[in-house]
């Protein structure tokens, strides 16, 4: 069991000899003891492993594509102030949506030339944010288009302005996680965005890029080839029409994590880039146009696997078909299963190799059915008190979390160099009134 | 469309001219203005509507049956500081979750003769508080009754305690609401229940009665027919092996309530009281029971239809065959439609009763195709920057809301009496990152 569920794990991952057994370590720290100084639910990041991540997106780029490359980390999957210090340190565009994650950026320190601002329906105060903060703006549509052309006028400098096209084609994945088919809610059409070109060049407005995305958690690069086809073949259009080339293209994010050992191997950034360099480098060429910068977008990849989320079993329940182990977070702190059936795993945090059981259902404590974690899971016999190491709880979960049934959201603890940080504290009971006024009732 | 809506919405909903056109107004309170001084998206609770639930509860609970009676209201569906004083106010227990929904309780003021305690997986912190804040516990578990007996020999004195079983039987309801079968997370088996009981009475532990929940967001009372009948089976061999007779029996909650105009007209609280005591009269009358208190505890029927959330439409855009209305909140405030398929419905503020233009669908500005509010709903021609009101939003959207994409927390609004209290303030960009520590970084 620990052999299979181990690639699911941060690299750092290990098994060390310890007086209550063996037990797991990441990035040189004892699961246990960090459990014991920061409490439980617990959210641990080893930074070894993103800088990993991080390499190969640089390595699989300067190795597939000729011409200028860059990243842009997808802020959505995992947004705190260390997180966005990371991104900075890489040399990475931060993707903000809106005036909340440009205000996170803002506290990590984050120069105007490493934020990219995304959103579908960007507020007055998130485009004033924008403007004022962002190296570029991602357009969504015709109607924010106008507005930021209206905000020129007032005499303010604009970023680089990026058109979010829709390509007409989706990844295979969950619905939710689809954003590249026509009826998409998210960008303009093609025939929009060569009147917004237009527009761009009439008016001075800094239009120098494409941006489309597909859907996120998917194995099978093959649906970008027809989505970057259509944008070059916009570009030709654009070009032949109106003489105008884009300096960047961005094809997105959205390569996918295991997060179960049927999931595994992990997918292998150099394929997804691969194949994208490919067809970007063989699309101009036969339609005899220069390379443009090429700009990925990942988030899931590049910090899922560094995410471990500790737990600790409390009452263990039999019934007729089902052992349930009841751990102390769940659907508040992970929301992945019950929103889109994500499937994970678990290895216990001492003696991990321990001699299977059968299977178990991991639940959270709150009063809801979908509050399990993890359905039909292989585990030994666990006992109450035990600490549960539950890997590719990177993305997605910081983020998502909320607090149904009075939880507090969890610690973030940042592990570098056999050293822990502690990035985000854990809410107290107080944070949860913080925000309440006593309504005032008469006698 | 509007006569077809309005019984959707709060029961003071009408409709109000005013320089801009016909306008919406609750509780005497005009939307356009509530929005415009409190911004969007906007929370909103009619207290009229949840005096008048909290009425139809306790006038069906007198007129069906001839005993002890009392509510509960299911905190889980809201839980902020001023329900819970309107919870009090009411003269109705409060449901708490764990330690977390116990110090909103506190913040309240509530008396330990108000406030229950419920929870599947009760932390250490959680006991602890239930035992030094509740008058009643419903005990979840054999492991939990055990820790409960060993606080006890600690000198504490205990509240009541109820034991929660699982009935074997669910209501017919989406999975993640179903609660009752032989295989949920929840609660003790009859077996277990039995043996409970003997150990209890050998240790002098206070148990008075037993809980069950089936589920919830139903519409047809008769699944807790049987449910009922397990219990009461298991109350006579009580009775017949131990001498024991609960005080209490609390079949729960989880009646439904109209989200959408086909699921009209609202189902009748009185019909699902009805059921209820006839089952639990002709049950204990055909086994010689005395009849215990009953305790029913309604979260989402008291407070889902006192709700309405207000959004500003922005950008807004057609693709091949849809009218996309795109909003300022969506499933950051309410992840419902991603997590059950909920379907809501909505109004224009002003000028309602508009002719239909055809389907639209609501989407929020989060960078996630899951995130869309309202599919395929009929409305009128709809302008950027106007405002819509999603009725039924009063039940688990605030306590289960995220901070998705740097989205912050809607304000909560009370509305009695022609008077907007203030109850729970905006989030602010502040709030998003008041819990992060820097990391250190090295030269």
């Amino acid at each position: 069991m620990l052999a299979t569920r181990l690639p699911l794990f941060p690299l750092t991952t290990e098994l060390a000899a310890t007086p209550a057994g063996p037990t797991l370590t990441i990035g040189g720290c004892d699961l246990a003891a960090l459990a014991q100084q920061f409490g439980t639910p617990l959210y641990l990041y080893d930074q070894a492993t993103m800088d990993a991540a991080a390499t190969s997106y640089r390595e699989a780029l300067a190795r597939h594509y000729p011409s200028e490359t860059g990243v842009t980390f997808a802020g959505k999957a995992l947004m705190l102030t260390a997180a966005a210090q990371w991104v900075q340190r890489q040399g990475f565009l931060l993707d903000c949506t809106g005036a909340g994650e440009l205000h996170i950026a803002a506290t990590a320190d984050l120069a105007s030339h490493q934020i990219l601002v995304h959103g579908v329906n960007k507020s007055d105060e998130d485009l004033a944010a924008a403007v004022a903060q962002a190296g570029v703006i991602v357009v969504d549509n015709p109607t924010e288009l106008a507005r930021l052309a209206q905000i020129a006028t007032q005499g303010r400098t604009l970023p680089e302005l990026w058109l979010r096209v829709r390509p007409g084609v989706a990844v295979e994945t969950h619905a939710y996680r689809q954003t590249g088919q026509h009826d998409s809610k998210f960008g303009f059409s093609t025939e929009e965005a060569i009147s917004a070109v237009a527009m761009a060049q009439a008016q001075g407005l800094p239009v120098t890029g494409f941006h489309f995305h597909q859907g996120s958690q998917f194995f099978d690069p093959t649906p970008i080839g027809p989505g970057i086809d259509t944008v070059l073949e916009l570009v030709q259009t654009l070009y032949q029409q109106h003489g105008w080339l884009p300096t960047t293209i961005s094809p997105g994010g959205g390569w996918g994590v295991a997060y179960h050992e049927d999931e595994l191997p992990q997918p292998a950034v150099d394929e997804y880039i691969a194949f994208i360099a490919k067809r970007m480098i063989e699309g101009c060429h036969q339609r005899g146009l220069p390379l443009p910068r090429l700009q990925v977008e990942p988030g899931r990849s590049l910090v899922a696997r560094a995410g471990v989320a500790l737990y600790r079993v409390g009452a263990i329940k039999e019934t007729p078909s089902r052992r349930w182990l009841l751990i102390d977070g769940g659907m508040a702190d992970n929301p992945r299963p019950a929103l889109y059936g994500a499937r994970y795993s678990a290895l216990p945090v001492t003696d991990p190799d321990r001699a299977i059981l059968g299977p178990a259902w991991l639940a959270g404590p709150y009063c809801e059915s979908g509050d399990v974690l993890i359905e039909d899971l292989p585990l030994p016999e666990i006992a109450a008190g035990e600490l549960l190491a539950v890997p590719a709880s990177g993305a997605y979960h910081i983020n998502m979390g909320s607090n149904y049934n009075g939880a507090r959201k969890p610690a973030v603890v940042w592990l570098r160099d056999g050293v822990a940080h502690l990035v985000q504290r854990r809410e107290t009971v107080s944070d949860l009134t913080r925000r309440d006024l006593p309504l005032p009732f008469g006698a």
